[in-house]
């Protein structure tokens, strides 16, 4: 045989089946800023600390990615008592969990099969959740009904997310779907709509006006994308990722009737909600403003929302946790839904029950309400003086100029660079943001992610920070930052 | 404005975006036997059994899917008691908690961000638990070596699956890839490159030499693939899913020289690895085989081998776990595969740190070893009784024949159908095992999946069931539908 032959021969290797060459395409076009070059220097830089090898800093912040576990917040008690009882039922009766976390283990697990977590859950997730996040969103949304059957439940919100796009993204050439996208946006989008070879169609929130969504800058992006693509979906992020903003109720009228006019599918991705701060912001799912509306709005505009148990208070990424809920979903295409989510099985279980937890808290008078709310609300009003002072110390730096944090957990600066950086940075053949981001890095240890990882206006330059450092860290951090930033504009000037 | 307009005039709806017609056409095309409309009816009896609907049995049992847990296999202490005290570390000290989980908690928990399983790991995995993976390898394989680096956690076995498909799914008419996949097969396959939009190009396995591959038949498969695409990827399930057999070493040998001359990427789908029930019958990873080959194969046959939680003996499907293994993969490749699963930020930290228990089990001396020896072979020893009862009991009943259940889960059962019952089932435009296993569900409650939602030869008819049911409710389990069978035959004869 050939192969025979071929080794008999001493061995004449095979060129690769799978090269940078001969690959998917749409995979290489695939950025995500957040866990790009920055965020692996900064690991490298980590290991080099651990050897020993010396630095200009002795520690590593990595202010890059909304992990506020990571960042040192402890996680809310209660959700993690519900969840380990549940995976390991005999360690009930321990003294210091409550009676209500146990009961709630209980009738989880009276939900997975075989009693337990271990079993595969029903694909849209395990019914009781499902229930649990419909009356949650009905008490968020003053009683706009919600139903169990509309929500699927998810490893994340990017998971869904993902799946709503497979769904919606078909056709080719002139016919190929395009999405609109705000710029600045979280790269997943971008990413996923590489990925799934459909066209992002970037509309500019306003940064003079606080990063606010205009109906007119929609309508320029959607008609210059009609010019070469099939606009079939809108994406709003709410509260914004990674700007911060919170949309007024008006604007959400607006978008929506601009969606309904232009057949949009709306998403909306709203895994901030709980992540408000500024005095006067207030979060409105669209979910709840549609319905408002009424027909032919709230009977007619496809919606999808999206919400996870990443951010909020809890900040449990590591769990991929989530869920969607859909609106005016066509039955036929729900099926479709249902059907793509069942090839994947199930959504991680443990993040299923740890989101019931979060939906369904304790309330007043049982053992752990008086615990979980002084928790919840000591990482709130943390995150909420955090957010304060990060626009204020940057503010305070000539050449930073940073919208309020009116929600959310970043902070997405503006920065001036002088002439001879820009030079030095298309020397290096970086972004200008990019250069300035890995000497920040190199030099202070702070990690934060350069604005053109998530698109900014052409001649603007930026970055995204999160809040979540302790606050001590935080102010130390935002007046090494200040101290770098002026000594980097000194040096190219 | 005009929606204005419209909502004045008493609410036109706007037609959907989404909808039957106008969506993915890819994902239409997608089909998933193990939870698809057998399993949906299943779910509905169930339903209205709770609802005291009579009928002709007391209980549905699910045979369709490889969920033991749910069939009421116990979880195994120590890898529960490990995620348990990661999750809840306050739980530490309860008496019925040995010294070397609470050491494994702490151990893994120091590799979290913020020392909390919430945070988010790194993407392709906690780097601990990567390290414990390559050594379990290395045991496994008689000391071949095996690098972390090489090693992708993900979230089950299906999320690595599809990952490495979309690297190495591309291209357009004849240029498009193609895969060869077993027929039969687990339907994640095909579902995938209906997705992915890739061909699938099925190899029959032997039914009469009790499953085996037959280098012939790839090498038929292959030649006709290349009529109509460019077949670039040779997908294995050994132990077989849904068949059951264990494949020989040298057939083993005899695929790798294959795919070496055909320019074949090769994927070895080996999630039943520890599920090896019939004697003289070995498991032989790909990897061990590859390597032990030497070159050219050791050096240049491209490999993804994949491994899970979920089977084996720990069933831990509910907690998403699961790794990938590739050997020979281009750098380049390998740094374009750590890109795309970093937009899914990481795989599920409790699966990972599950994960972790199960490839450095208790060692010979420490408090978990004996009751953790106890309960795994507890479980395997079941698994291989069940295997062999299974066969037995079918194979007494006329018109039914199974192959042995060398490993994994399954028994996949050829039945006659009488051609009056082939002629009532496309009266009917179903398959003619759908409409035999849709009758034995309405009237004994039993569930299993068509042979046709695997592939198998024209002409034939089998169907999948699980063997997981305890020992006594398999055999009523199998009495029951070999008495089903009989009648069946009789009322079509």
């Amino acid at each position: 045989m050939a192969a025979a032959a071929a080794a008999a021969a001493g061995g004449a290797r095979r060129a690769p089946v799978l090269s940078p060459g001969a690959m998917n395409p749409a995979v290489r076009r695939v950025e995500y800023a957040v866990r790009g070059p920055i965020a692996a220097r900064a690991a490298e830089l980590e290991r080099e600390l651990g050897q020993g090898v010396p630095k200009p800093f002795t520690e590593v912040i990595k202010a890059n990615i909304g992990d506020a576990h990571a960042m040192g917040q402890q996680p809310i008690t209660f959700l993690r008592q519900v969840v380990a009882l549940c995976l390991c039922p005999e360690l009930q009766g321990h003294p210091s969990v409550p009676a209500d976390a146990e009961a709630r283990a209980r009738r989880l697990l009276a939900a997975c099969g075989g009693g337990s977590a271990g079993a595969y859950s029903a694909s849209p997730g395990l019914q009781p959740v499902r229930e649990d996040v419909a009356r949650h969103i009905e008490r968020r949304d003053g009683g706009v009904p919600a139903r169990a059957e509309d929500i699927f439940l998810s490893a994340g919100a990017s998971d869904a997310i993902v799946t709503m796009l497979k769904l919606l993204v078909w056709g080719s050439g002139p016919s190929r779907t395009g999405v609109l996208i705000p710029i600045p946006q979280y790269p997943l989008y971008s990413a996923a709509l590489a990925e799934l070879d459909a066209v992002s169609l970037g509309y500019l929130l306003n940064e003079e006006r606080r990063w606010a969504l205009d109906v007119a800058e929609l309508r320029r992006a959607l008609s210059e994308g009609r010019r070469r693509c099939c606009p079939r979906v809108l994406c709003i992020i709410n509260p914004g990722n990674p700007t911060g903003q919170v949309q007024s109720r008006e604007c959400i009228e607006d978008v929506i009737r601009f969606a309904f006019e232009e057949k949009l599918f709306l998403m909306a991705d709203e895994v901030y909600q709980d992540n408000v701060y500024a005095e006067g912001s207030t979060f409105h799912s669209f979910k709840k403003v549609l319905m408002e509306m009424g027909p032919p709005y709230a009977d007619s505009v496809e919606l999808a929302s999206f919400h996870s148990i990443s951010k909020g208070f809890m900040g449990e990424c590591g769990l991929r946790g989530g869920y969607m809920e859909v609106v005016n979903l066509h039955p036929e295409v729900k099926a479709q839904l249902a059907k793509l989510v069942s090839v994947r099985l199930c959504p991680p279980v443990p993040g299923q029950l740890l989101l019931d937890a979060v939906v369904d808290p304790p309330r007043p008078g049982e053992p752990s309400y008086e615990r979980f709310q002084a928790e919840k609300q000591a990482v709130l009003s943390a995150l909420a003086e955090r957010a304060r002072l990060t626009e204020e110390i940057l503010n305070r730096t000539p050449g930073i100029s940073c919208n309020p944090v009116q929600g959310a957990m970043y902070a997405f600066p503006r920065i001036q660079i002088p002439a001879r950086a820009l030079a030095a940075a298309k020397e290096k053949e970086q972004a200008p943001d990019m250069f300035f981001c890995m000497r920040l890095l190199e030099e202070t240890g702070i990690c934060v992610v350069p604005g053109s990882g998530f698109g900014q206006k052409e001649g603007t330059y930026h970055f995204r920070m999160t809040i979540l450092p302790p606050t001590e860290k935080l102010k130390l951090l935002l007046q090494k930052l200040s101290d770098f930033y002026t000594k980097f504009v000194r040096e190219f000037s």
